[in-house]
């Protein structure tokens, strides 16, 4: 056993800087000597890209809000099993670009489906699996979306601004409900400013590494 | 309202006869001038047929158990909102060449999933639909088995004979748990006299058409 590793999930809305920062925190992690494993959902293992082709396909227009779910589910099964836990395990740090917030706010919050069915699929998609700490890179609706969209809008950018809002609220209180795990941080500003709030809101994980 | 359909689910282990007895049946119900839709599971539309494919696809043979499960809750949930749901609504018969508690029967009993994460996954993937029958055809294991295996095993079929008698017994803890939905029924002898079995143990099933 020994070794345990530091799960920390990247969130907020398209056009945030998620990838960016994520970029960003990686190297300044692996600067300090840490194995970093950065990750990006739904994908990271061969048949979870596999399933993410499914979701993100046009052709699949007809899908139902439930398989839908289910199909985010099973791809975060997959990479949980296959790739978070033996990272954790061997005392890497997991740093994924979204994970199950992802889909509470996007889908219970974005979209209207039932909260709880939501939640109970999150617990079955991510094994009972909770991050150490989430990140939730906070910008102003009206600004993350015309970021998100300048590049043309793919099917979940083309929900639109209230869309973008609810999803918003939807991340604000997962922030009220659990504030140990869950932390918002200013997405505005120069990407420098915006790495140093995210280390600042993490920092306190590498004690728990012993 | 008005129309509503009938659902009625066949169940069993492969080499059980279900895909011959669920033919019979069907000729059978249109010959008594009732519109029947026929399916079979997983699969049934665009969507659950390109998620059957993952799941019996030799090359994800490092799929997790959770993986598995969720993606046959997803294509069931396509399946249940874009077929099953609507047939019913114009009341039609829905025969279903398993449904959920195949995925009972099959990932609980058969693999050992724990039995309340497969429950609670058989409730979302079904979007909360449940059978007005379910018929377990109930064959000799060691017969259904030898059946099942003579024109090569797939993976399913691989797991052997031990698998095939928790199965067995999955499906009879059901039978005994929901009485009026899940009926045991006798898949032994000539076709003509397993049908009449069927016929028998849904026949009541017709008054409730109004």
């Amino acid at each position: 056993m020994g070794a345990r590793g530091v799960f920390i999930t990247i969130e907020g809305a398209d056009g945030c800087g998620k990838s960016t920062q994520a970029a960003l925190l990686e190297a300044r992690l692996v600067a300090c000597g840490l194995e970093v494993v950065r990750l990006r959902e739904p994908g990271g293992t061969a048949i979870s890209e596999k399933v993410r082709a499914l979701l993100l396909d046009p052709a699949n227009a007809e899908m139902s809000p439930e398989c839908e779910l289910l199909l985010y589910e099973a791809s975060r099964a997959q990479l949980t099993r296959q790739v978070i836990e033996p990272a954790l395990a061997r005392g890497a740090v997991v740093l994924c670009d979204r994970y199950y917030d992802s889909t509470y706010a996007y889908q219970a919050g974005g979209r209207g489906l039932d909260e709880t069915l939501v939640r109970q699929s999150n617990v079955l998609g991510s094994c009972g699996r909770v991050p150490d700490r989430t990140l939730v890179l906070d910008l102003d609706p009206a600004t993350a979306f015309a970021r998100a969209t300048s590049g043309g809008a793919d099917r979940m950018e083309a929900e639109g601004l209230a869309f973008q809002r609810r999803v918003r609220a939807a991340y604000l209180r997962l922030a009220a409900e659990e504030p140990a795990r869950v932390r918002v941080v200013d997405a505005s500003g120069e990407k420098d400013e915006v790495l140093g709030r995210l280390l600042a809101a993490c920092a306190d994980l590498w004690d728990l590494r012993g």
